[in-house]
């Protein structure tokens, strides 16, 4: 019998993991992941990255590298942060990581000791919970409404807590509920966070995919007291297997997160990094995000549409301007994990909203991604939900 | 002021990070790193490797992949463990990691909670302390003769202590020893382990890098009760900047890992694994192998010949019959740390061997690498370090 680790234990298989599993099946209309659309992966150009790299560094592109990233992307990375977020930043301010799932990781090892309190949007990205919860920390989830974080609430709960390390965010069409924070509430946010002593993380892997209304600065933008960490990604602008994301803090944070990664995996990986830093310099990223722009546009528009034709009027969704998820809320006596067996069986799949609580329950809203399934099979998708919400609402 | 974590609050600039980073500039002689050489990366195969992925397998190749890895990857490693390690295994025991770094970081934080035991050679890999520290552990150095570790002291310290969570060795090439356990150390060894409840991690990066001598069995080879777990890496055989390693366990174990990893990083990069997965395929892994093995067999041999040469009698070493590191000791007055200024000054370096020790001591070793300097750099170097340590034990 292997004895594992207090944290290790509490590491069980759950039946939301194994309803999930369902959803891989190819016959399911499934909206429970967060996949990009694959037929936009620029794949003729990744050849041609490939060759260039291997032409121009020759062996070096796959020697050991150092921990914080080969410096040319760093540098491309802060290029596009300026133009395209209004963050100033240079290659030192930049650590590159294997995904931004290592930054969320990282960040908690490194801020958050055992009982420290994490701040996050109520609900949030169930992924991040899952990279916090190895420093046993507890949660407060910050009221939230359809503008996001409420300033007002936060400051109450920062002025009443003197262990909260970390204040997790998405502003940005945020994962699950696909809402955007106005440039109000940004201010408001920063104006509190101004009075505290902690630290922000602003993740912000869709800030490019906007297909509607007007881009809004980033809060790591408005920070003028650089305690802003913004997290990026090259998941849902170029390719998600390359598992490449980036992280920009100041240069106390940097420091150590550069030595805890050093632990982790010693280094991204230095042939990946070349693929994304060489596609930035010899291909259209703008181009490229245009294409995903469009695309996800439209079936934004063909989900969103087909909800308000097919769901019952009890029944309310959010109208993401951009980002890949809608949120779904049901009459509160309806559970979304309970009836998804029955959706299952049409042959459609979502992920029940409860996960995304780290507190549990709220067990009456789901999750639908709409950029991973072509245009035929969302529509039929909400149709087959519409049915079932439909027989569980007239019960 | 950021507050960090206790953790991160050890993680300090040390006194020999800033003694390596000075052993990186380009006139030094560095045998400090532990770099393969990079002129035989493969990178003609590569072009065509990585064409045939995307030939073969298009978009599919850059979407997100599963936590586990990769199957056919997995499968390759299985047939080649089978082949080289004698291992059993099928591609459901094996875990692909962002290096075998990760892993290292991944089993401690699965296996060992704060004040639980490590037990490890006596010196170890650096990178393994520094992948297990997270944990807050205590490490017991287990006495370790030119035979690798004492079965006896182990069995002793094994009936003694009853927290004990993880041995951790290296019986082929051993970093920083060069040391090979031979077959009647391993035998004795996996007789001790039978007694305990207790998990072995075996690292061995270099095990097909072999220049003299038979081949000899894997301990997970010998393993009927499944308590040892596996570590490989395609960074000596193939090209560390893929950050490339598989971990085969238990099946209690890989559970626990797999579910951890997502927590790390969701997964591996999918084209990286798929680079690893076509090179086997597509490539003659044995014949590289084979040129590796030459190249390295004869720098090998060409430092120690040297440092029989230019050496002064009081200094001995290991001659490794494979890997890529040799083990110098000096004479107990002499620290390695305290001389490498003035080593440095005649450009040429080494890592001083104290660092490899966790509980620290045993200032009279440094750590020598052949296999990334050319041939006349090694003759070079060999004759400053003697130089100076001649100087050092004349005074």
């Amino acid at each position: 019998m292997v004895k594992f680790s207090e944290f290790a234990n509490t590491l069980q298989s759950s039946d939301i993991a194994a309803l999930l599993k369902l959803t891989e099946q190819p016959e399911v209309i499934s909206f429970a992941g967060g996949l990009p659309a694959p037929e936009l992966f620029p794949i003729e150009d990744l050849k041609k990255v490939d060759l260039a790299i291997l032409e121009k560094e020759g062996r070096q592109a796959v020697q050991y590298g150092t921990t914080e990233g080969y410096k040319p992307l760093r540098e491309e990375v802060a290029k596009r942060m300026k133009v395209k977020f209004g963050v100033e930043s240079k290659a030192d301010d930049i650590v590159i990581t294997t995904g931004s799932q290592q930054a969320l990781f990282i960040l908690a090892q490194i801020l958050v000791n055992r009982d420290e309190y994490i701040l996050m949007e109520s609900p949030s990205y169930m992924g991040a919970i899952m990279a916090f919860d190895p420093v046993f920390p507890k949660y407060t989830e910050v009221p939230t409404d359809d503008k996001g974080m409420i300033p007002e609430e936060l400051d109450k709960i920062l002025a009443a807590n003197d262990k909260i390390r970390m204040i997790y965010v998405i502003p940005d069409f945020q994962n699950p509920t696909g809402i955007t924070w106005p440039l109000e509430r940004r201010k408001a946010f920063m104006e509190v966070i101004k009075k505290y002593d902690v630290v922000v993380v602003e993740d912000d892997p869709y800030g490019e995919l906007r297909y509607d209304g007007e881009n809004l600065p980033s809060l790591k933008s408005m920070d003028t007291q650089d305690k802003v960490v913004f997290l990026g990604t090259f998941s849902k602008i170029l390719m998600p297997g390359l598992r490449l994301g980036w992280t920009i803090a100041n240069p106390a944070i940097i420091d150590k997160f550069v030595k805890f990664k050093q632990a982790v995996d010693l280094g991204t990986s230095t042939f990946g990094q070349r693929q994304a830093a060489y596609y930035m310099q010899m291909c259209d990223v703008d181009a490229h995000v245009k294409e995903i722009c469009a695309l996800y546009g439209k079936r934004r528009s063909l989900m969103c549409d087909s909800m308000k034709k097919y769901f019952p009027a009890e029944v309310t969704y959010t109208y993401p301007e951009g980002g890949l998820f809608t949120w779904v809320t049901l009459p509160e006596n309806i559970d979304a994990k309970a009836i998804m067996p029955k959706c299952l069986a049409q042959n459609v799949a979502y992920v029940p909203g409860g996960i995304f609580y780290p507190n549990g329950g709220h067990g009456n809203h789901f999750r639908l991604n709409y950029s991973n399934m072509p245009e035929d099979r969302i529509v039929e998708g909400i149709k087959r939900l519409g049915t079932v919400l439909k027989e569980e609402i007239a019960k």
